[in-house]
C-alpha cells in the first residue's frame, strides 16, 4: 500500500484532474453498485456531506438512535445542514417499521418535511442488520418519496457476514458512505457513492465544507489498494474476533457480548469490579496492549490485518491474568 | 378587553418606548415570578426565542418527544439555532430521570454539547406535569450547569390544577413561555420571561427574529386584561371540561381519555367507525359545531370562556345524535 | 381604524380561519398587482421569511449596501436562512447593472450560487428609485434566472413620488413587502406578496419562523382600513415634508439633504457642533419633540398623517431658537 | 518527502494519537509564532474552521471583497457558521481603516456583532500586503475586542516578499491559517494556528465538519518535510515568477501586472483577441503546458519547486509563438 502511494500519479483532484482519484472513485461507485462516489477526508465528512445533499433546510432526517451519525458526530448535521435530527428506538440498528412510520410527517403546516432517513450497516454496536430489514425500510422510504443514506463505514463486513455483495446491501439505499480506512486498511479517507446527479451536487457541497483537497491521489493509491485487495480479507478479521470473544468469555468476570460479534469488533462487560477502569487499562497497557476506555461500560476490541493470533493470545491472557489478580482466582469461570 | 384595546396607550416598541408594553411585561414577569419578560407574536416564536438565546450553534437540546416543540414547531430550531434535538421518551410530558441522564452528553471530542431542555405544563396532552418532577429534571439540569426552558402556554390551568401560583412552577425552570391567548383569551400575542440579562439578549434575538413590533400597545392592552382578569377564571373552563367529558362518555362509541383531563381540554376517540371523520365532522358543523380533524385518531375539545354550558350540551347531544344514527341505536352505552 | 378593530370578526389565522385577516390579505396582494399575499408580525419579518422562501442555503443573496436588509436586520439572513450576504455598491438604493454584472456569479465548483437580488423602494435614505433602474435590475436578473424581492415598506410612498400605481412598482420584483404601519398609520404588521405558489411556501415558513398568530384579525382590521384609506393621503405627508424642509433649511447651522426628499422624511445635518447631540435633543425634548439620535451624523425626521402644519412649524421654530442660542445669533441664514 | 511518507510513524490523531502529527503541528505553530496548531485537510477548510471557531451565530465577518474567502469558499460560512459576510472595498488585499471603521457595527438593536476580520497575506491576486496596513487594521481590531484571522495560504510567500520572519506577518492576527500544498509542495493539508484555548476549541470544531482523520501521519510525515526546507526555497520560485513575467511582457499583445508580481504567481492578460481562450488553451496544451482558463479575463501561471527555467522558457516562448501567428508578425512588441 505505500509503495502504491509513493508511485501515484497525481494532479489537482478539485479540478477533477487526479487520475488516481478518480479509479479510485470509479472502482468504489462499482463495488457498491452505485453510478459514482466521491473521495471525502473522513466517515462523518461523507455521512454529513450526504445529509446535505440530500436534504433542504428544515427537513427531519430519521435516524435510529444508537447510530454513529446520532452517537459520534457532534451533532453536525443542525449546523451545517440546518436539518432536525429525529431519534428511533433500534436494537442494535435494526427498527420496526411502525416506529418508523409513527415518526414519519405528513403534510401539515406544524410539521416539517422528513427529507432524509439514514440506517447504518454493518452497525456500530459490533451487529449486522438483516436484508430484510433494510429493504422493509428502503420500500416504506420509497413510498413516501423520502431518500434514504446508509452509513456504510462496515459496509464489507457486513457483506461479509451475510454472504452477499456490497450491492446487495447498498440497493436499499440512495446514497452509501464507505470508509477505506478501519478494516480496509488504508490510512485515511471514505467514499460517497450515489447517482451521477446525486455526487455531482456532493461534489460541489464537499468543495464547500472544506473537503475539496489537491494531490490527494497518494491518499487515493493507498486506497485502492484497500479497496482491491482488503475485503476478501474481512473474513479472517470475523474469524479473528471469534477466537478472541471465546478466549474472553472464558475469563471469570468478563461478559462477552455475543449477539454483537457479527464482524470484527469484540464488545465486552468486566463484571466484578473491585478496581478502577483505569487500573485495567494500566495494566494492559503495560502489557503493550492499548485499549480505549469504556462507553457506557462496554470494552470495545477491534481485530484487523495486523493484528496475529497470537497477539490476539496475549490480549486474552493478559485480561485473564489481570482478572485472576484482581479477584485472588485463577479468573477461569467456575462452571 | 376590546375597550382596553382602544383606548391604549401606545409607543414605538422597538425602542421600548410602548408604556402599555413595558405595563404588561412587568406585570407578566411578576405573575410567573421571574425578573423581566418580553412580549412574542406567538408561542412557537417565544419557545424559538427561548431556544436561540440559551443555546450556541451545534448544542443539543433535549425535549419530551410529545412535547409542543417537537410535534407542532415545524423543525424550526434546527432552521433558526442550528441546534440539534434529542427527543426523550415520556408520558404525557413526565420524564424519568434515568432518561435523561442517558442522553445528556459528557464532553467528549465525538459529542455535542448538551445545551438546554425543555419542558412544558400543562402539557398538549391535556395532563399537568406534577411538581416534583419538574424539580427533579430542574435539579439534574443545575448539577450539570444545563439551563431549563419551559413551555408554559399553559401555565396558569397547570398552577389552577395543581393550586399553587405559577411561581412555583416557573421556579424550575430558568425561562417561561407562557400565551396570553389560548385560555387568557387575549387576541395574539405570548411573554417569553426570565432573568434581566436573559431578556436583555432575547430582546435583540426578536429584533433579529423580525418580532420587533412598533405600536404593539393596542395588542398589549388586551394582554392586560387577560393576566389580570382570566387566570382566576381558568378554574370555570376546567369544570366545563370535566361536565363535557362526563357528557361525553355516555355516549356508545365514544371514549374519553381521562387521564388527561387535567385542564380544559377533552380528549377523545371515536371507537366505531362506519363512517368517516368526514361524515362526522360535517354532521356537527351542520350543527354549529366547528372542530378540527382527528391528530392520530384523538379528537380535541377545548372549553374556555366563551364556551357556555348549554353550548356544551348542545355539542354533547349532538355527538350522541350523530353516534346514535351511525349505529341505529340509542348512543347510550348499554352497561 | 380603532372602531374597526373592536368590530371585527376574527377566527384563527393558522388554519386561515380568519375571514378579516383573509380579505385583508386579498386586498393587500391586488394593491400592488401580485396573485396573493400573507400577513406578518414586522416589516423584518416579512423580508426575511421572502428571503427564506426564495432562496436554498448556501446561496449569496445580492443588497444594495445602504439597504434596510443590511444595515437594520441584524444580520438575520446568514442565521434564518444560511445564505451569505453579498452587497452592492449604491447610491439611494440605485444601482449600476455593470456592478451588479460583476457580483452575480457564474457557475463555478468555487461559488455559491446567486440565489436573489433585493431592492428597496422607496429607499430608507428618503429617496425614490426611478423604475427604470428597477427594470434593468429586474431584466438582468431574469435573464439570469434569479429572483428579485423589493423591500417595499414604503411602496405606496414611492408610487406616490412617482405618480404610478403600487403595481407599476411592484411588477419589476417576484415579491415585496410593504408596511401597513409606518405611513399608512396601522398600529402594527405587513404584508408580503407574490405569486400564489410563492406565498403558500411562505406561510409555512411563516410558522417555522414563529410569525403563525391566531386571532390576528383585529390587527388585519386595522390594516384594512389603512389600506383602503391612508395610500390617497400620503401625498400630504409628502408635503410636509417639503414644508418641514424648507423651514430647516433656512435656519444658520442646519444643512438639509434636498436630493432624498422624495417622500415624508426629512434628513438633515446640524453643521456647527459647539454643543452635543445629547443637547440638541434634550432641548427639542422640553418643547415636546422626541427626536431619535443622529445614525451617522443625520437627524432624521418623519412627516405623517398625525403631524399637523403648526407641529411642523412648532418643530422648525424650536430647532432655529435653538440654533440662534447655540450660535449667539438670529439662526437664519446671512445670505 | 515521499521517503518520509512511507517511513511515517503514525496513530489515530482524532484521539491525539499520531506522533507525526503532533510533531507537524508543534513546528508549524512554532513557524508563525502561536502556540499551537492544528492539521486539517484543506485551506478552505482551515479558514472556515477559524470562522466557526471564532464566533457566535449572527455575528458579522468583515472580508475584503477579492479574498479567496469571498471569492472562492462557496458562501460557505453563512452555512457553516450562520454569520454575515460583510464585504470591504480593498486594492489587492489592502484595506483603507476608515473604510473599515465605516462597517464597524456598533452596538444597536438594528445591528448584527462585528465578530470577526479576516485578512490575506500574500493576497490570491498576486500581491503581498504591507505589515503596516495589517499592524493598522489588527490595532483597530483590538480597539473594538475583535478578533483576526489571517488567511496565510501563502504567508511563507510573503514572508519570503518582505524578507521578514512569518510570525512577524502572523503577529498581527489571532489566527492564522497557511498551507502545506501549494509553494510548500506537500500534497495535502493546512495547518490552523492559534492560542491553545483557540485551538483546543477548534479540535472540536474540526471534529463537527468532519475533518478528524484517523492515520492522516502519512500526510503529516510529507507536511514536516515541506516546513522544513521549503520556506528557503521560495526566494527561487519568486525568481523565477520574475523571469517568466519579463519573458512574457515582451510578446506583443501580453500584459502583464508587473504591480501584482510580489510572489509566484504571474497574472497576464491577451490583449488582441482575434482567437479565443480556447484556441489559446488548446495550442498550449499541445506543446505541454496546461494553464486553467482565465478569470475576470486574466490568466495565471504559477512557479515553483518543480517549474524548471527551461520550463519557463519554453512556456514564453510557446504563447510568443501563438500570438505571432495569431497576428501575422514575430510577436515582439514593435517599440
Amino acid at each position: 500500500m505505500l509503495e502504491a502511494m509513493v508511485s501515484a500519479r497525481v494532479g489537482d483532484d478539485v479540478y477533477e484532474d487526479d487520475p488516481t482519484v478518480k479509479e479510485l472513485e470509479a472502482l468504489g461507485a462499482e463495488m457498491v453498485g452505485k453510478e459514482a462516489s466521491l473521495f471525502v477526508p473522513s466517515g462523518t465528512f461523507g455521512n454529513q456531506l450526504a445529509i446535505l445533499t440530500h436534504t433542504r433546510r428544515g427537513d427531519e432526517v430519521i435516524v435510529p438512535e444508537s447510530n454513529h451519525i446520532v452517537e459520534h458526530e457532534v451533532g453536525a448535521m443542525a449546523v451545517i445542514s440546518g436539518v432536525q435530527l429525529r431519534t428511533l428506538r433500534d436494537d442494535r440498528g435494526r427498527v420496526a417499521i411502525e416506529d418508523l412510520e409513527r415518526l414519519y410527517r405528513e403534510e401539515d403546516i406544524h410539521h416539517p418535511r422528513t427529507g432524509l432517513i439514514c440506517m447504518e450497516n454493518a452497525h456500530s454496536s459490533g451487529s449486522v442488520v438483516p436484508l430484510e430489514n433494510l429493504e422493509e425500510v428502503y420500500q416504506f422510504a420509497r413510498s413516501k418519496g423520502v431518500p434514504v443514506h446508509l452509513d456504510g463505514a462496515r459496509i464489507f463486513n457486513a457483506a461479509c457476514h451475510l454472504r452477499v455483495g456490497a450491492p446487495e446491501i447498498a440497493q436499499y439505499a440512495d446514497s452509501v458512505m464507505f470508509c477505506l480506512s478501519k478494516g480496509l486498511c488504508a490510512p485515511v479517507g471514505s467514499l460517497l457513492a450515489g447517482s451521477k446527479e446525486f455526487i455531482k451536487k456532493a461534489r460541489k457541497m464537499r468543495k464547500l465544507m472544506g473537503g475539496g483537497m489537491r494531490q490527494v491521489g497518494y491518499l487515493a493509491a493507498a486506497g485502492l489498494v484497500a479497496l482491491k485487495v482488503m475485503p476478501q480479507k474481512l473474513e479472517e478479521d470475523h474469524r479473528k474476533a471469534q477466537t478472541l470473544a471465546r478466549q474472553l468469555s472464558r475469563v471469570e468476570g468478563i461478559e462477552v457480548f455475543f449477539d454483537r460479534l457479527d464482524i470484527n469488533m469484540v464488545f465486552f462487560r468486566v463484571r466484578r469490579e473491585s478496581f478502577s477502569d483505569a487500573d485495567f487499562l494500566q495494566f494492559l497497557l503495560q502489557r503493550g496492549i492499548k485499549i480505549n476506555p469504556p462507553m457506557k461500560g462496554e470494552y470495545r476490541l477491534v481485530t484487523h490485518y495486523w493484528i496475529s493470533y497470537p497477539a490476539i493470545e496475549h490480549t486474552a491472557s493478559s485480561i485473564a491474568e489481570f482478572m485472576e489478580k484482581a479477584q485472588g482466582g485463577d479468573g477461569t469461570k467456575s462452571l
